[in-house]
């Protein structure tokens, strides 16, 4: 079935009824535990341990970076060796607590990305999501450019930080060339995926058919007790899931 | 490596650690998403799909029915069809919405035990945990009772409800003869454990090194992105972590 993307504007319609006591009745730690659980599994799918345990977490300000730092943790406990980089860090609690979180796992926080990218063998672009409008701001511009410009494999949460969630890359300046190996879209894939070419995975098994619906979304065909799915471009262009096939477990 | 258990003291304490700010930095929405997917998970393990959908979940009225709530979400969310049996309902603003994400799901309540339990395939006991410190009381002797006599295979979540977390089962009573057919226990297991026979799960993906050396604990060696690792007993009585093996993933 084809996958029906979801606008910027109404992902963040949808975030809100999600965390609307009255109608979905989620607080934002419960959302974020599982969008960033699912982050971790894009990872294990992606790039087994053995192809590479060192991962670098690049975190934005807001609940992109949040779903960042919980896929760090979890990418802990499976035994990856994450590194994070979190050049602007929310002030929102939760952030802070992601972070102390981390901290008692021993995982570090690094300023310098460009030693991060040298000594990483993955990177986990976890700074713009759904919300972003550009344009960008210093420091991420820079930022941006260095990591479009990365030879390690990189993994964008949501969309690829710079792109329009709409409209897809910039026409021009850091992003304009970005295009990272794979890409998770959180509750849905966004209309910019139109301009992606990679592996996608979609992530964030919480999805109602009733919120489905109201936003003309598919609800996605996860296996077994998986968190994430993997979808695929079909020869038209559209992003599809793959046919059921048996759980790995 | 043989397991060591956590008193029902340290496990109070360990809980305060970890949702302490300036300690473990945890939410309890956090923890018990978690817990309550390793929950789902052990239940996916004990019980495919093709075995029987039907779960009933019998909730308590604090965080252990709580775990139950989450456990019944991720469950519909693989394809089980979970059943709500809540007779006593947490005033806590958490639980109410546990429940909402729950009646958003289509995931029906029932006030009727008897019923429920002759239209399920498995039972989940989420009624007590390690807070437990007896006596039993209306409606929970009856409840313990029915359930005990139940035909049909439980997974206890932390405990088997009615036993004493420290001292096992109640020499008489509702729960006397309680032995669910498998237990889930949560972090690590509780003294109980002595007397139990049956599958034992450990859940809880987040224990630190350090939380778990200042309870003299084992961090559970889990596979790959599972949220949930079997334990086993050995010829001396003690449960012990099974040999590391390939992960399914």
């Amino acid at each position: 079935m084809s996958l029906r993307a979801l606008s910027a504007k109404d992902a963040a319609s949808l975030d809100k009824d999600l965390m609307d006591v009255n109608v979905g009745g989620w607080s934002l730690d419960q959302l974020m535990e599982l969008a960033g659980l699912s982050v971790s599994q894009a990872v294990w799918k992606m790039q087994p341990l053995s192809q590479g345990k060192r991962v670098l977490v690049v975190c934005g300000p807001g609940n992109n970076g949040g779903d960042g730092l919980v896929a760090a943790r979890h990418l802990k406990h499976y035994g990856y060796e994450p590194t994070i980089y979190y050049p602007k860090e929310g002030k929102n609690e939760l952030y802070q607590r992601l972070k102390t979180q981390l901290q008692n796992l021993s995982v570090p926080f690094t300023d310098d990305l460009t030693a991060g990218l040298s000594q990483s063998d993955l990177l986990i672009d976890a700074i713009f999501g759904f919300s972003f409008g550009g344009p960008l701001r210093d420091p991420f511009g820079s930022i941006i450019s260095q990591i479009e410009n990365a030879t390690i494999p990189v993994l964008s949460v949501d969309a690829p930080s710079s792109w329009d969630i709409n409209s897809g890359p910039p026409s021009s300046g850091p992003g304009a060339k970005f295009m990272p190996q794979a890409l998770i879209s959180l509750t849905a894939p966004k209309p910019c995926v139109k301009y992606y070419q990679g592996r996608h995975f979609v992530g964030g098994r919480f999805l109602t058919t009733s919120i489905a619906e109201k936003y003309g979304l598919v609800c996605p065909d996860y296996q077994g007790v998986d968190q994430v799915v993997e979808v695929f471009k079909d020869g038209d262009g559209e992003f599809r899931y793959a046919p059921k096939e048996e759980s790995k477990y």
